[in-house]
Parts: C-alpha cells; structure tokens; sequence
C-alpha cells in the first residue's frame, strides 16, 4: 500500500467512524474516482495578493490540482482538483455578532481542512457558525466531484456529487447528490438526492425536491463507480481541458489578465468570441466560451458560459451553467444550477430573474422567463415553468405557507425576498461589482495581480504519494 | 526605504563589520547591480528530485530569479538570479576524514546562506572544511556577478565578478575579480585581480597572475557602477535572454527535457541546430546554440557552447564559455574559462586537454592545442600560447620548481597532473557521464524528472520587496 492509499484508507476510517450512526461506508464512493493515477502528478496552486494573508500550511496531505488562497491549513487531507478560496475569511479585530453577543476575532480566520478528503470541490467564503468564528473547519468529510461548502463548518459529513451546504454548519450528516441545505445548523440528518432546504429560524423555510427519476438522469451515484448522468457526463467532458491548465509548463502559473477593472483567472478556459466588460471577475476552473460578461457580472469556480450573454451585474454562482442563454441585468443563478438553452431553443432570463440553487432548465423550446421571477426545480418547457416559478412580487406578498407543484414555502414571502437581495448585492459588492476606478474593489480588482507559488507532489522515493509539508508566511 | 533597501543595508552592514580591517565599503558594489526594480518580480525556483533530500528554508529573503536543489536555509540574504545547487551535499551518516580522524555526519549537509547578498553567483558541491561537515555556511559575504563559491565555506568576505573560490575555507578575505583560489584555507587575505592561486600543502602550488590591464578589458570593476569589459558586456547580452526563462508563464516549470539518459535543464536555452548525446548535462542558465556534446559531456551553470564541438565526455566547468571551438574527448574547462574563437579562427583543443580555471583564450589566429596539454593565462595567438601551455607529461616530471612566462609552479608536477585527473574524473562520475543504462547513476539522470517549486515575490503591501517565509520538507 503506498502512501496515497495509506492517506485514502485513514481518511476513510475517520469519515466512517464520524458518520458511525448512520452505518455508512465512504470508501467505496471515494476509491472508484481516484483510480486513475496519473493526475496525482499535478502541482497545487497557491495564490498570493495584498489583500489576504499569505499563510499556508500543509501537513501529510495529497493536493494534486488543487488551488488555494488566504489562510489556509491543511493536515492528513486528500484535496482533489479542489479550490480552496479563502478570500473571504474573516480578519483579526473583526467583529461579529452571534445573537446580541458581540465578538471579536483574535486571530485572522484559518480554513482548516483536516482527515478529509475533498474531489473537486469549492470551498468558499467563511463560517458562519460564530460560536468559533476564527476556524472554518472541515474535518472527517468526504466531498463528491462538484459539491459546494459555502461559509459551512462541516464535521463527520458525507457530501454527495452537486450537493451544497450553505451558511450552516453541518455536522454527523449525509448530504445526498444535487441537493441544496442553508438551515444555520444541521445535525444528524440524511438529506436526500435533489433536496432543496433554506431555513430561516422565524422567518421562512422553502422546500423542494427534486423527481428522483429525473434527478438520476441527469447526476446519480451509485455504490462503487463514479458518479453518472447527463450533466456529469457533460462535465467530465470538459473537465481535462480545464484541469490542464493546472499543468505545469502549460499555462504556467502567469498573472491574472488584465481586463478593464476586472480579472480573468489564468486557470479559466476561454474560448471563441468571449467579450468582458469592466468590473468582471471570472474565477479559475470557469469556463467561458462565445460568451459576453456585461459590467460587473462573474464567473465563479465551475462555471460555464457558452454561447450566452450576460447583460450585466449578472451573479453566477459557484458551479452555474449558463448555455444558449440570454441574461438580463442583475440575473442570479444559484449553486450548480444548470441553464441548458439550445440554438434553436434559447433560454432567456429577464432582469432582476434569481434562479434558485440546483435548479435545472433543459430547455425543450425555446423558454423565455418573465423579469423578476424567482424559479426552482426541473423544467423542460413552457408548463414545467408555470409549475416552478413565481413573481418576486407574487411572492412577497405571501404571508403563511405556499404551494407551488412540488414546491413549499412557508413564513414571511417578504423577508424572503429581501433576504435575497440583500444577499445579491453582498455578493456583487465582494466582487468588485461596482467598483467606481478607486472604491468599492473586490476580487474582481483584488485578484488582478496575482501570484502564485506551485508546489508540485513529492518526487518519487519514500513520499511519492503525498505533497511536501509546507509553511508559506509573510515574512516578519 | 523600502524592505528591499532595508534588507541590503543590514547585508551590507554585516559584510562591512566583518570585512573590518579591510576597511572595505561593500554597498558602492552592491547598489548599481540592483537598481534595476523590475527583476524583483521574478520568482525562486527549488528544484525536487527523489535523490536529494526536499528541506528548503526561507527567512526574511530576497531570492529574484534564483534556483535552488537540496538542503538550504537561507535568512536576511539577497540571493539574487542566483544558484544554490545542493545536490552534492554530504549526507547524514556519511563518513568523512580531516586528517587522521573520521567523523560520522550527524545530519544531511545544509548550505546555509545567513545576512549576505549574492548576484548571479554559483554555489556548488559540499563544503570542504571538515571541521563541521554538516554546515557549508555563506556568512556575511558580498558576491559580484559570476562568482563562483564551489565546495568553500566563506564568511566575512568580497568576491569579485567571475571570480572561483574552491574547496578552500575562506575568512575576512578580499577576492579580486577574476580571481581564482584554491587553498585549503584562507584567512584575512587580500587576492588582487586576475590572481591564480593553488595550492596543496605539502605537494605543490600553482601560481598565475592576469596582467592587470589585459584583464580589465575583459572583466573589470570600478566603485559606484557595474562591472564591465568586453566579456561582461558579451555576458549582459545574454543575461536577460536566460533570465526570461525563470519568468512564470514564458517556459513554466516544465520537467527536464529527455535526452537519452541525460537531462537538459528546461532553464538552459537551446538555439540552433543542437545535438545532445547520451549521458550529457546541460545545467540550468547554460546556453547552447549550434553546439554538439558528445556522450557524457556536459555544460554547467552560466556556460556557454556556441558554434563549438565536444567529442564526448568533456567538462565544461561553471561558467566554462566556448565559442567557435572543436574539443577531443576528455577536455575539461576549468571555472569561468573564456574560449573565445571566430568563424575564420576556430579553436582546437586536442583530447585529454585541461584548460586552467578562468583562462582566456580570444584568438586572434586559428590556433590548434596539441592532446594532454595544460593551458592557463590570456591567449590571443600561437606565441601566447607556446608561453602559456605545457604539455601534461612535460608537468609530471617536474620537481621542485618551474616558471613559465608569468606562471610558477612549485613542487611535484605529478601530483598536480595525478590530482587534476583524478578530480575530473570525480566530476564525470558526479555528472553521470559513465551511466551504463542502471549502474554509475549522476546528475545527468537524476535531474530528469525534476519537478519545480514557484516561489513568487511577496505581493505589494506591508512585505513587498521580500519573499514569503518557508519551510518545505518531505513528509513524515
């Protein structure tokens, strides 16, 4: 047994004795998608900038592909083609405010990724949970290709492909394939495949899931192969293309480019005729082809933009796919949501649209979304859409609980809404989206002038398998 | 002042106290070679490979454009477009005997490079001083362009532009430029220009000094500006060229190129119509253009071979040049040698021939060396030559002493001969020029699969001029 395997087999003991309640065996979910050897040759990226700390520390680990940023720990972790931004952590001196407590951070915060193992994952802004705001941790998880943890402490948790836990800190939970949590804490819970779940304690809760069958054909999972589906099919597809610019001697680890007030990460795929406006910011792994990015929109990690525009102040989420499309301003499309359009049958989206997480839109004829529209689930064409989507302002106004098809909401529409927005404009503001030439940078103008320090996997001899233990610090 | 102006000022302070009685101002040297800001963006380099040890430390440094193998600690230093080549290290449990005694190495040998500012310099081989084998520390110590510290522990000193100090302990020394010592130990001296010195206590003592005003139009430094002359400006030419190649995104840290069983740095620029045998190492910053290196030759740091030939097994030593040049089998060009031929005045060099460190050879006429000579000193034309030759076994009866020219030796000119072969052949077996397909493994093979830490800059902001602390090691 070699190292690699040694680092496998005790990451997964310690996921499944996490997870002991729910009798679960992570290994063989985790094995079938490491098979292929060769792409533990891959070197992992760090990317340095004025505006975070530089401080990286990496401990008996396998990092092959993978891209980090701020400050981040590493230990006994096996980190696949997986981004680990923590360009959003929490500073020392800050305060924040669990209930009417107020805090203040001792230290800056540290992503902590420990006996964990993560394939191509997104790990993003920081913890919510402010009962220890200095430490977003990740320990004894096992993340399927293209799962999400958004500002999520995630313990003794099993996370299913396409799934994403948002704002909550998660902890002895299975979190099964294209589902969606945002609930502030979960434990001891089995959220199934194609489950949608935000909770705000005393305000509202929306809940959808996803037809199993449908689901399946698109993303599923089964005991001892990789992941399938449609989708995945489709991504896998593209996914050598991208991770070769994780190659050395490839790209090489070169400067972001340099667009008007905005970034092009030098780990995004563009192709055709793509035009970025000012104030863009497109993060590694995005892929973009003939695609038009009006002001201020971006590109998060996993993204695609292929033959489609953007008209501006656009979000697109981690893992959103936008194909054959046409997005008015301020368009939002959540985690993972897959907007697939066709040239005959293109998908338009009006103004002010938000298009929840893990939505899918496989567009039968051409579809064309009303402005302000908030819209979920699994639709094909005209009806699908009647059945899963409803006005902001239709919404707003609910008071008690809602049912749409599958879909049920219950509590405050209004602060539903607003929720929303307020979390839009949070996200436009963290990009740069409105930087006006000196205020208001985000990583748009932050992620301009990056560098980066790549650190390739121990050659062969008695560490072959791991990457070299690392500390990377300003110097005092 | 920035940290960058800070850091060289507390370098500079250093070497000024421990120059003491010398009363030498090291900063007037130091300051025109780094007034250029932009080279600063460049990172460092550390090369891995499964035959050195991975142990790479970095404090409060400088390292633009540097390289770096095997076990270093670097702290307060300004190691600039620099290479520190451990991989000839002593390592831990290796036996080694000052004198009657045999010492056990505690731990692997580290180059230790503490509060000093080294430009364009080679360091190389392990340190000689048995006294404590396990510390080839550089303390304190200003080196000018295209020095080279090989196998010498230097503390307290100046060396000048292309100048050698070679398995010799050297303390409170001032070295000229173009200099060249190998002595065992040397302390508190004054080494003028152009000086030759080697010495073997109790066997013999070859002695050469330049003639000073023929040195200065080829390498010369003068307070307050750069070096210059005819060889440095040839030098500057290219630096640049080389330089672009540790630039990210130009080449990247591509893998070693495979030759058959040899290995061509992807830092050395190849132009032309190059042919590279089998067993041949070609170093990082070495240039080659139309040039053949037969089996088991090699070209090492800062050479060049340029419209030349060399039969096979041939040793260009650091910084060796070899321009418009046919070399027979078994030539070895000592340290920073300058073989200057032209088109219509190519030079012969016949086999078995040993070209003395730092020798210059700009030939005026075509001129033809006879097999198993011994050439030193500045040569234009046959009559220079005829004054400043010997043939080997013409040496090898000498007893006593003999004057030739400017050069006099002392002592057993078969020593000489029997230690000057005996050490080539040390460094063909180093270079892995007698590979034999599994047996006799050296540089030439180790060096292929290397792969490559980036090391980038700090980014502006509080560290900026500095590069981010690090510790690497391997895993354990």
């Amino acid at each position: 047994m070699d190292n690699q395997e040694r680092l496998l087999a005790g990451i997964v003991n310690r996921v499944n004795a996490g997870l002991g309640k729910h009798d679960f065996e992570a290994g063989i979910y985790i094995r079938p998608l490491v098979s292929n050897r060769s792409f533990f040759q891959t070197p992992a990226y760090y990317g340095l900038t004025p505006d975070h700390p530089v401080n990286f520390t990496v401990i008996h680990s396998s990092l092959a592909g993978s891209y980090f940023a701020g400050k981040c720990a590493v230990s006994n972790a096996a980190i696949y083609r997986t981004d680990i931004r923590g360009d959003e952590l929490k500073r020392k001196g800050q305060a924040v405010s669990p209930g009417d407590i107020k805090l203040i951070l001792k230290e800056d915060e540290t992503v902590r990724v420990m006996d964990s193992c993560l394939i191509n994952t997104l790990v993003h802004n920081n913890s919510h949970d402010l009962s220890c705001p200095e430490d977003f941790l990740i320990q004894n998880v096992a993340a399927m290709p293209y799962a999400n943890i958004h500002g999520s402490r995630v313990m003794d948790c099993f996370l299913g492909p396409f799934s994403t836990v948002d704002l909550t800190t998660v902890r002895n939970c299975l979190i099964g394939a294209w589902a969606y949590v945002q609930a502030g804490e979960l434990a001891d819970r089995v959220i199934e495949p194609g489950e949608i779940l935000i909770q705000v304690e005393g305000a509202f809760e929306f809940h959808y899931r996803f037809p199993a069958q449908a689901l399946a054909n698109y993303v599923n999972q089964e005991p001892g192969r990789e992941p399938g589906g449609f989708l995945m099919d489709l991504v896998k597809a593209r996914e050598e293309e991208i991770q070769g610019l994780f190659k050395p001697g490839r790209t090489g680890p070169a400067g972001s480019h340099h667009l008007p007030d905005g970034s092009l990460s030098p780990f995004a795929l563009v192709k055709g005729e793509t035009e970025l406006g000012p104030n863009v910011f497109v993060a590694q792994r995005a892929y973009l082809e003939n695609a038009r990015l009006g002001p201020g929109a971006n590109a998060q990690e996993n993204c695609w933009i292929i033959n489609s525009r953007l008209a501006g102040l656009d979000v697109t989420a981690h893992g959103g796919k936008i194909v054959n499309a046409d997005l008015g301003e301020r368009v939002f499309v959540g985690f993972n949501a897959f907007l697939y359009g066709q040239p005959e049958n293109r998908l338009v989206i009006g103004q002010g649209g938000i298009v929840m997480p893990q939505t899918i839109i496989d567009a039968q004829e051409p579809l064309d979304i009303p402005a302000n529209s908030l819209v979920w689930g699994f639709i094909r064409n005209q009806d699908d859409l009647a059945g899963q989507s409803l006005s902001l302002e239709a919404l707003a106004e609910v008071k008690g609980e809602i049912l749409v098809g599958d879909m049920r909401f219950q509590g405050s529409g209004a602060a539903f809404v607003e929720a929303f927005r307020h979390r839009i404009e949070h996200i436009l503001e963290e990009n740069g989206a409105f930087f006006d030439g000196t205020q208001k940078r985000g990583h748009a103008q932050k992620s301009r002038d990056m560098a980066f320090l790549v650190l390739p996997p121990c050659p062969e001899g008695e560490s072959a398998g791991l990457f070299p233990d690392l500390q990377l610090r300003s110097p005092v």
